[in-house]
């Protein structure tokens, strides 16, 4: 193993006499980034917060005496070494510290809590591991700040143009690189990690729960087997601006109203085909006065249902019909895809050994994207999911019990524990 | 009569030989504040383009030997004194110079080139005023700055806490104090100003028509009867913010859909009352994410009527069918008024004068707000309005065709002139 000889660094024993539980460490972090305004916490990537999220995840893994990096796309690594052996098919956990604007605790920081404290109750079981295990933590999971979710693992796994990522902007119109390169992390490398990616063996994720599968379910712990399909579409109502207080109803055509209805109909059309989900949750008028008949509206719809074709063919159903809205209004309609994921299974072997080690956990897909997501096209990935008794998430009233929170960090030990004295 | 001595001065007998068309006025100011991003004009007040607007007035208006200066709350006032007398009884006429986002050219100017112009006409026609006349250009009448239209006029007419004036804020934050003490108009004398009041014996302000009555009646120009009462409502729509990929349909309470349903139902309601103009043409999601459902929507209605009684009318059942529809999607509504402005009636002798000097002119009503209704409260008020083609206003497909132009000028000089000749 590898002692890491920074500040703060303790021989092993001393750390793993008795372990941290997850309250306790989320009690740590619980004044960080609370946002007064909106309740809840707002911690965009590189702000304040999450640079102090970062500080505090890098202190508590040195303290348990792992190996700590930062890569060339900002994803922070903390390794358990195998001792004498190199870095290779290691054994990988991690989720993400930045939340959207008033989001919850849990969403993401769970996870990496979670980690540490699996961590520590793999040492005190005292297993040995025959795999190299990681945590890491992966910067703009969320896409708060420059509009892209999942932004580092889309980047290490080379997933997306660095161009395109260099020159993102966030609200005050900061270039993605301007902000990175200020953080430590020099634009000019950020991109596909081949190195980072031949160590992962095994990639798994634990995060809150976002639904309320596990409420029904009554179970606090359930094993990922999806994440649905989803993508956004950016809609363009054009209307004819004018005066509100002179142009007489009859003679309108007002692009807020067609967006109202469309907007309507998008939930009209979701409700009717189950397991889909269809919001709208940002709407921008032009010029958007108060006294202006606006003469566009812009709407961004995000939809998800497990079969790809399922998702595509709404998109379909709700264009038409906001065509045929558009055209009664006076107005037309544009559509502009800015994203589409297919549906992600997890890896199918690994999936069969988690329900062979957790064998009272059901099996769950979710409708919410995550890092794990991603890598799944690279490495065997897995995800782990917690109980949320608000069944509501990216919301301040997302919640997780404490037992549940402890529960769900054995269940990433047992896992890691497992897999890691796996031989290959 | 008072002649400047400042640059650009000649003596009156020059500058009446020949005069300028209202389109040829409009054409010097063609180029001043275009907007490539909206299309048409962005003039907001003390901004460049504003500024650059009110040298060009004060320019032409010293050109005609008026005597200019600017007042204690920023509105420029060009006199055509009586030789030997005091400035008492004026008939003044004026507009303003500032604009909404992405407006037309006309709506302001079109009344402070046409007033231009009457000068350039009486005196061509050798009319001896026998009351003072006076050309004033209010500030930020469209409120597209600081948020509150006629600021100008109500700050003069003391209808406004000057202190509440003071701090208001632009979108970038600063006070109106800030912006109007660095373009020379001291923030501590804004307020009330008897002694301006107390020089207007009538006032006439000339408009762009901002809707079709004039187009309905195949008329070039119309005579002002009323401003229709008019308001601005804030609603709030609360409700629950959650993961928009992982929340059923059936378990939201999405403010979004709540806030389009009532759009929608404000509309249809409007168009069951002859007469009356709803709008919403700003709405604002909170937290505004893609990948969110909204926790709160709020937006701003606009309701006008002919009867204030109507209005207020409207706006409570408008409510109340917001309160249905906020509670059939869990969520809940709240009303916030913002201005409330009752019918304001010109005066009728006046009324009935312009009636006799334009017999072709209609008299119509209108749904806009005007630096004249807020002056209607002290002193006798008229307004024209000129025939604008497209009906369509605050956008820059608004129009008047040059004929139109010259016609409204031509009507403002025959009112201008007879005003002056009268005798107290």
């Amino acid at each position: 193993m590898t002692i890491d000889q920074g500040r703060g660094n303790r021989s092993m024993t001393d750390t793993v006499s008795t372990h941290d539980t997850v309250t306790a460490l989320m009690g740590q972090i619980a004044g960080i980034g609370q946002d007064p305004l909106r309740g809840g916490y707002s911690r965009p990537v590189f702000s304040t917060s999450e640079i102090d999220l970062r500080e505090w995840f890098i202190a508590q893994a040195q303290r348990r005496g792992l190996d700590v990096h930062t890569d060339r796309n900002g994803v922070i690594w903390a390794w358990w070494d195998v001792p004498g052996a190199s870095r290779f098919n290691a054994v990988v956990t991690g989720s993400h510290l930045d939340s959207v604007p008033g989001g919850g605790p849990f969403d993401g920081p769970l996870g990496v809590a979670s980690a540490l404290v699996a961590v520590d109750l793999l040492k005190a079981q005292g297993v040995v591991p025959q795999r190299p295990l990681a945590i890491a933590v992966f910067p703009e999971e969320e896409g708060s700040r420059f509009g892209r979710p999942c932004l580092g693992s889309l980047l290490m796994t080379g997933s997306i143009d660095p161009d395109t990522v260099r020159n993102l902007r966030d609200q005050e119109g900061n270039t993605f690189a301007d902000v990175a390169a200020a953080h430590g992390v020099d634009p000019r490398f950020v991109g596909r990690d081949e190195e980072a990616l031949s160590l992962i063996g095994t990639f798994v994720e634990l995060h809150v729960e976002q639904g309320r599968g596990l409420i029904d379910l009554d179970r606090p712990v359930a094993i990922g087997s999806s994440i649905v399909s989803h993508g956004r579409w950016r809609f363009s109502v054009h209307g004819q601006g004018n005066h509100a207080g002179t142009t007489l109803m009859a003679d309108r055509k007002d692009p807020m109203v067609a967006a109202a209805r469309i907007v309507v109909d998008i939930r009209e059309t979701a409700k009717r085909q189950p397991q889909a989900r269809a919001t709208v949750g940002r709407l921008q008028p032009v010029p958007g006065g108060t006294n202006v008949i606006a003469s566009r509206v812009d709407f961004w719809l995000d939809v998800r249902h497990p079969e790809d074709a399922v998702t595509a063919g709404l998109v379909e159903t709700i264009l038409h019909h906001a065509q045929q809205v558009a055209a009664e209004e006076g107005c037309r309609v544009e559509l502009h895809e800015e994203s589409l994921s297919p549906t992600v299974h997890f890896d199918k072997p690994l999936e069969h050994q988690l329900r062979r080690w957790l064998p009272e956990a059901p099996v769950l897909d979710t409708g919410a994207g995550h890092d794990a997501g991603v890598l799944a096209a690279s490495v065997p990935t897995a995800m782990l999911f917690v109980r949320n008794p608000s069944g509501i998430s990216h919301s301040p009233e997302e919640h997780v019990e404490d037992a549940d929170a402890e529960i769900g960090a054995a269940a990433l030990a047992k896992v890691m524990g497992e897999l890691s004295v796996q031989t290959p």
